[in-house]
């Protein structure tokens, strides 16, 4: 099927979580519900039932799974219209815009669990670039936990460029890398417009993003170990820029 | 095959950073490195076939994937003597004692991040309940990155128990949960020993842990989304400790 520009995935919805989002948020159409027989109720599950009223389908369990495309569906899958990218610009414009940019992240958990992340860390938007990360799966998105339902994602080109723009709009890129001289934990510019930008698994920031960051900042390591998870680093960013601007 | 009492798995170990550390870090036994065939030579490969000298094997990439357990091994599998608890009584009595203890955390690659992020930030410690808690498979292993060759573990019957230990010893028990009335952000006892204590993802901690809690702290949700993954929170938790210890 031919995905259009605009279009990031996400129309195939599974666990508990995420299909519980989708349906708070309100925000795209829902399709269907579908939900395995014989589940244990809990309270996710009731407000899932009554939220998508007549759109509940109870299916049998190995229908269930044969639907699922996620290892851990967790006996819910939703279809709705598929999640649809903001301009960069919009982003950008954002009074005291505070985005994610990912450059070459291609695990869909670590996907999933860095807009979760930063969605509860207050981030104002993410920034993917269209051809190397991956696309909102159902993995990333019960990864996510229905941060995709809240966090605006813009899809670029790619990531050098979309930090020159950035520049233009006097939205400051703070790149997290090993060789970065400050402390993620020194960062005073947290409280402006900025622009967090976190490399790829193993390799970290490409040379060319690396050279258009204002600033690199390291999270100091206190053990053998050299690096952290992308995910973990992203966690760690986000919510130091949140306790920097909230506290 | 049963497993001695002492004995946390960790005997297959998959993926380049994690082959290396355990290889870097000399604490236990290695039986043999299977690299795969036609696999591009990096620093790290490079390192792991000088380090592992005659254990090397080069092997088929089928027959690689027919020994690999985790989805992602990257070429490299090695066999090593499993990994040993400690006692916990040894790990309370260390000088600045930093502990992290899960409490049900039972998906692989969680327990794996919690565990590199732990050793990043330098905690001293790994508390895991004998029966709840997943072992250390490759899976756990891959994720963790080689910390398992540094973190010491120690394996108890029970959480709340292990609490009632660390009170004892005079090491303070600092658990998140979201109805924790302080924000881990203004936790003062970090630089005292203590034991960070996490709950299963999506349940959190059990109610007897919590109650055996001297301190419950949550982390400041800024968005619209109520909880984080347990590995971001692991990761926030222990550098959280890090940076009031360390700065």
């Amino acid at each position: 099927m031919k995905t259009p520009e605009s279009g990031l995935g996400g129309d195939q919805v599974e666990g508990r979580r995420a299909v519980l989002e989708l349906l708070r948020a309100g925000r795209r159409s829902v399709r269907r519900v579908q939900i395995s027989h014989g589940l244990d109720r809990d309270a996710v599950l009731d407000e899932i039932v009554e939220r998508a009223g007549t759109k509940v389908s109870l299916v049998a369990p190995e229908r269930l799974a044969s639907i699922a495309r996620s290892d851990a569906h967790q006996g819910v899958v939703a279809t709705a219209a598929p999640v649809r990218a903001v301009d960069i610009d919009e982003l950008l414009e954002a009074d005291h815009a505070f985005l994610v940019a990912l450059d070459g992240v291609t695990d869909p958990r670590n996907l999933g669990a860095v807009m979760r992340s930063a969605e509860t860390a207050g981030a104002t938007g993410l920034v993917l670039p269209r051809h190397r990360s991956a696309r909102l799966t159902p993995t990333v998105m019960k990864a996510a936990a229905g941060a995709a339902e809240y966090l605006p994602i813009a899809s670029v080109a790619g990531i050098p460029a979309a930090l020159e723009r950035a520049r233009r709009h006097g939205v400051w890129s703070v790149g997290l890398d090993e060789r970065g001289a400050a402390s993620l934990f020194d960062l005073t510019l947290a409280d402006q417009a900025i622009v967090l930008v976190l490399g790829a698994e193993g390799r970290g920031l490409a040379r060319l993003t690396r050279d258009r960051c204002d600033v690199l900042v390291h999270i100091p390591m206190r053990g053998r170990l050299a690096s952290l998870n992308v995910s973990a680093a992203a966690a760690l960013a986000s919510h130091e820029v949140a306790r920097r601007r909230f506290t």
